[in-house]
């Protein structure tokens, strides 16, 4: 049998931990799969004492990681640490340019810096694997570097982060306001004191830039990103959109359109019959469209220690099966040299369907008004219904619209000429409509 | 630039022809990413001068794929002809003595020989890939046999027939009977001439028999599975399934019990409201429960010449990227040597949830004769409905039962019970239900 394959972790938090216990409580069948046993040789963590429910005692321990990444005896160094600057960049940086085989769990770093690392990588022959770094345990980051080989993609789109999908499916399934459930997810520990990063749409836009990158072989572009949250969805937006046959998600999309590449994040209504609809709580799901194979779609745990240590160890596990000698792929599907720069595309060129939700004064001509502005920007309606609005309030109604395909440009418009034309009581709503199968 | 890597193909029907012509229209794509070019340089098919919309007229033909396999001058051979003996099995066997890499789409060659190929493909260190043969273009060889590495699997499950699923969706859709759908599903070229092989859940045993040995490390056994097909389902099963809240699909399920490892193959009642269960129309599905990740869900085209030969070029673009030196994974995940025989579960030790369907005489006592069979046999129920037969005959009626987790071993008894007691117009009808998120 092939010698033993030494890890470093840096980084024994949940993640890092539950790593460390997997890779000793299933040491047997991971030799048998990889013809060689995996052996954690060094860790790095900021508390030697801490107990983590597994025995880190005889592995050399180091305070710095950069040191860990330098100095141990391994083959590859798992950054289990986070950030995407300091000491996370600083390791993965250290350890790939030490000739190590690096696998991260790290989204924000990719994001920003994976351009980087994967030319250093590349340069080095080594792999910086990642499948963790995207909805946790779902094997997304595999399938479109290695399976969708010969794959076109022109679509890619998901529901990436696990905190906004809890909050839309209690809103949808109690009735309660998006502040209430947001309170219980912190509560419950599904969302953090500072919600921000993933109830507006950071979280779901550092994923959405790794796979853009991987699907559509261009370098990694996170600012490019258009992004709304999800903090002023109500109720009236769910019943609507439940009434109307659709769900609202919180998607990341990133499609190849004629006026270039479109990535975003937004709510977005998908069909209710639609298998991405079903996706319910904390779970992650990605679907990738391609021209030859069709969609696929892939949906399981987006986030924990376990789902993410389980992405974490099928890496090494990739690593060990792997000899010296074998040129590995590389490591966003193309060399990093050769991803393209590409033509962003505009949200306002965006097309696809919309339900506008507008809540205005009851007069006469307020509804011809409404008609008036999307007939004068060229926008086909689907539907459209009028009816007393949900405040119980006499003196204002409710009008929902669905266009047919439209751009966002022609919508926004017509919205702004809606609002001009004064016959608003609140905001406009817009949300954009997805297709899904 | 590494030299190119050469492929021979025998077969050239539809997945073959789709194949040829992805390798050559993404040939530059292929290339950036495989770090090599991947020519063609040899095919055997029957007929030389068929117009297969790709120019096959520079590279070798070979009359005998056997022929092929030994003495082309490749690096893979692609097997596409079909059939678990004969030809398919020759010309494989031949390619891996070899010492060629070998893809294969075959089922049916593996479900039989799966476990002796995949010995000499590790004895002479090549590797035989085989994603296409199970679900088509979904990924789901790959997922089990690298992405799910150190997580032990319990439970695998599928629809994993596309020709079952269109005729349960459209039969569910459209309210019109099994033998008029099947008619149609023929027209349309979804079902062949004679559907015994997909109907009867023949080719879904095929497949789960793969997914078991892949996804517990046992051998191959598909003589084992226990398979009831679709061709007794009927609206009223459809029917009274909608109004509980499930939806018949054709599953294959592989799981670990306490009785050893359940292999089955049969229509399933799973949860509307599952992701499952919005799988529509020819499209596949797989899902994997584990204990670290949990629940993994796959879905997407599973036939169809595009979606095979996605996975084929995926599996050469793999070897592609490999070089001498490299120590492949084994075959299903652990050494072929080393997959285990197992105990397998009896169909009459099943535990789970039944749907049971009866049509009654209206005559006093029937109901309370059915109830005590049940209580009998220690079966709780979830729910009881008693109404006028569809038939819309007075003098009989339908009972709709649907059990707390039981034993098949159980529903058999009460209900050979209840039709010896002579209050049956019909013979009883009995669907499992299958948990599913």
């Amino acid at each position: 049998m092939a010698e033993a394959l030494r890890v470093g972790i840096a980084g024994l938090g949940t993640v890092g931990a539950s790593v460390a216990r997997v890779l000793k409580s299933k040491s047997e069948e991971l030799t048998r799969q990889c013809g060689r046993e995996i052996v954690i040789t060094a860790v790095s963590a900021r508390d030697r004492s801490r107990d983590r429910g597994v025995d880190v005692s005889g592995v050399e321990w180091f305070d710095d990681p950069v040191a860990l990444a330098q100095n141990a005896d391994i083959d590859i160094f798992v950054e289990l640490i986070g950030g995407d600057e300091g000491a996370a960049r600083a390791c993965v940086r250290a350890a790939l340019e030490a000739g190590r085989h690096v696998v991260t769990a790290n989204k924000a770093l990719l994001a920003k810096h994976g351009l980087a690392l994967a030319e250093i990588a590349e340069k080095k022959g080594v792999l910086l694997n990642y499948e963790a770094a995207v909805a946790g345990g779902i094997p997304v980051i595999k399938t479109l570097r290695e399976s969708l080989a010969g794959n076109t993609v022109t679509r890619v789109f998901g529901i990436l982060n696990g905190t906004c999908n809890y909050i839309l499916t209690r809103m949808e399934a109690e009735g309660i306001s998006f502040e209430e459930c947001l309170k219980d997810a912190q509560r419950l520990g599904y969302a953090e004191a500072d919600p921000t990063f993933d109830i507006e749409g950071h979280d779901t836009a550092h994923k959405l830039a790794i796979l853009t990158s991987l699907a559509f072989g261009t370098k990694i572009a996170a600012g490019d990103i258009y992004m709304e949250g999800i903090s002023n969805i109500s109720q009236a937006d769910i019943r609507a959109a439940e009434e109307l046959g659709y769900r609202i998600k919180l998607l990341g999309v990133a499609q190849r359109t004629d006026s270039g590449i479109e990535q975003r994040v937004h709510p977005t209504m998908v069909p209710t019959a639609s298998v991405i609809a079903q996706v319910h709580g904390v779970t992650n799901a990605v679907a990738i469209e391609t021209d030859i194979l069709g969609e696929l779609l892939l949906s399981g745990p987006g986030a924990g220690g376990n789902a993410t240590a389980s992405a974490v160890v099928g890496d090494i596990a990739d690593i060990a099966k792997s000899r010296p000698g074998f040129q590995h792929g590389p490591v966003f599907g193309r060399p990093a040299k050769e991803l393209r720069p590409y033509k962003k595309a505009q949200i306002r060129s965006h097309a696809g369907g919309y339900f506008i939700r507008l809540t205005v004064h009851d007069r006469i001509g307020a509804f011809a008004a409404i008609a008036r502005r999307m007939a004068d920007n060229d926008i086909s309606l689907e539907s459209i219904v009028q009816r007393a609005d949900a405040s119980n309030d006499a003196s204002q109604k409710t009008v929902i619209l669905v266009t047919h395909e439209t751009t966002e440009s022609a919508v926004r418009k017509a919205v702004d000429g809606v609002t001009k034309d004064g016959h608003l009581v609140d905001k406009p709503q817009v949300i954009r409509i997805e297709r899904a199968e």
